[in-house]
């Protein structure tokens, strides 16, 4: 690993000390809202809760692996010998990245048996897409590197394949409040989760990896992407569930009548 | 950094340390109590939550920075050559001041839409107070410290603006006990937050900043500050959303007959 300037490594140490409190802080608050929204809507945000816990846990085990892997020798961070570990992001997506499908299912509250369908076929593409990915990270070749990336890139299609066109129907079905949310959810998903393959791809790109501003931009890259893709995807679908519970409520009320909500 | 006496040194440690607490304190009790109040307000206490929750890890990571600092030579506290570091504060408060304004706010329970507009426009105005801020905060010359000073005080105006003047109607619509909270809570707010300016303009009213009796004062100035304006402000959320719950329940009692509340 390279070395680093004292600003280039409080770079990193500060972005990912920020990523910890902002998963901690959004595990707080999914589990309070949770009990504010429909009772059949919450595992959603169960969900989601769950995905920013374990992001917390590798966040710290990342801090501590950052902070070990570089010594303030005569003002400069120099390298201690203990790389980075990088495997901690890869066992954090194997858990998180099909909860996160599984909660965007989950919030579009379609019929129970088709829901189930859908949610088993996008979780085993997710968990495919990061376990063809992790040998290709590993890999000594750019070649193997380029075969393992490929293969990662078709279960995300077809995630991709069944968000945009397979859900259309359901997500149609929304309230108008919703479905401008869930379409939102959509493109902030494909957005955030289009930024892993670019990094992916670097070391075909670029000939030396090893260089200090480009470590610093993937791993301040990664935290950016993670809080984009789970703290802010989880708010955005507590947004989601909140817009169908009120969307809901002139016509609870009407069926409820007189006692109702508390 | 200058050298400090044992009682200097420890009176920053223990204020620090009792900050910790009374946050995590702070933490337990507003989630808690959030389900205390009615469910269209119980966002007001779930922010609450998320500000003290975030300021403990904050003050968590100042009091490891602040430890690490000194080191006890001969019977005072010599500097160890590693700053304390100022910045988790600011990284603190661009995550919490955004949420402090938005929980009033969402107490005062205003029509939706336009409740979302005036969220949104201070939750700008208090992240743009924050980052406008911190350069100066970093400057080398005074000049530079009064110039971002000057334009970090144009949306703390502004905030004010708001709360003071465009809000006069929400506040008024309130039922009586929960108006004169509301107004406390503005002179609270306004109140702490004036503090952080005074401590900003120090340096350009003192000439040397690094003495000890400066150096203690402006920690322990923090420490107070900040647990007035997230523990003190939380805790008055809460009387307003129970005043206001109080005072609505006759109207309830007498739509839901007997069963009713629990």
């Amino acid at each position: 690993m390279p070395e680093l300037t004292t600003a280039q490594f409080d770079l990193v140490f500060n972005a990912m000390s920020f990523t910890i409190v902002a998963m901690l802080a959004s595990f707080a608050f999914f589990m309070m809202v949770r009990e504010d929204i429909d009772q059949s809507l919450r595992i959603a945000l169960t969900l989601s809760s769950i995905v920013v816990g374990v992001a917390a846990y590798f966040y710290f085990r990342m801090f501590e692996s950052w902070k070990s892997a570089y010594a303030l020798v005569n003002g400069v961070y120099a390298f201690t010998g203990r790389t980075f570990n990088n495997a901690y992001r890869y066992a954090d997506w194997l858990l998180t990245v099909p909860l996160l499908v599984s909660a965007l299912v989950s919030i579009l509250g379609m019929p129970r048996e088709y829901a189930r369908g859908v949610n088993f076929r996008l979780m085993v593409a997710a968990i495919l897409m990061i376990v063809l990915g992790y040998p290709g990270e590993i890999a000594n070749t750019t070649l193997s590197r380029a075969i393992w990336g490929a293969l990662s890139t078709i279960p995300f299609v077809y995630i991709l394949f069944v968000l945009f066109s397979e859900l259309g129907p359901a997500i149609g079905r929304q309230p108008a409040e919703a479905q401008v949310l869930v379409r939102n959810i959509r493109i902030l998903l494909m957005g955030t989760w289009g930024f892993y393959p670019l990094v992916y791809l670097l070391p075909i790109a670029v000939q030396d990896l090893n260089t200090a501003p480009l470590v610093v931009a993937i791993q301040t890259g990664y935290c950016i992407a993670d809080v984009l893709a789970k703290c802010g995807y989880g708010v955005m679908i507590y947004a989601i569930g909140r817009a169908k519970m009120d969307a809901e409520k002139p016509t609870r009320q009407r069926t409820t009548s007189s006692s109702g909500q508390d």
